[in-house]
């Protein structure tokens, strides 16, 4: 999977951590089934906005906040 | 589609409007079909984060730029 998805996939983490969310309360908390949560988390899948959308919310942050930065140097 | 979909395709118009790429020059930037390119700017489709990282970078912004605001007061 592509290094963005990664850095999507830590941000990620980290915001679960900072929260105190695990794994199966942001599978319950969005609806997504909990292997599926467990992928993503891995940075495995390549998630949908809609999905982004329900994440962000569960995490009470912001869409943006889990975005990775793109190098736009070599433009 | 979500009203958060809607919300991300007027931020890409308006990226789009300001960096003066057309649908037809972010369908070659990005290597996106036309029509899709289509349907994604009139927030159609429930785009992937690869599409959206490939769409940023090549409207030379950040994805965070094209993420919606999402209302978490009531939580």
């Amino acid at each position: 999977m592509s290094d963005l998805i990664q850095k999507f996939a830590e941000k990620l983490r980290a915001k679960r951590g900072e929260n105190n969310i695990s794994q199966d309360a942001l599978s319950k908390l969005t609806d997504i089934d909990r292997s599926y949560i467990g992928r993503i988390d891995r940075g495995e899948v390549n998630i949908s906005l809609d999905k982004l959308f329900k994440i962000a919310k569960a995490l009470k942050c912001q869409p943006a906040d889990l975005m990775p930065e793109i190098d736009l140097s070599n433009d």
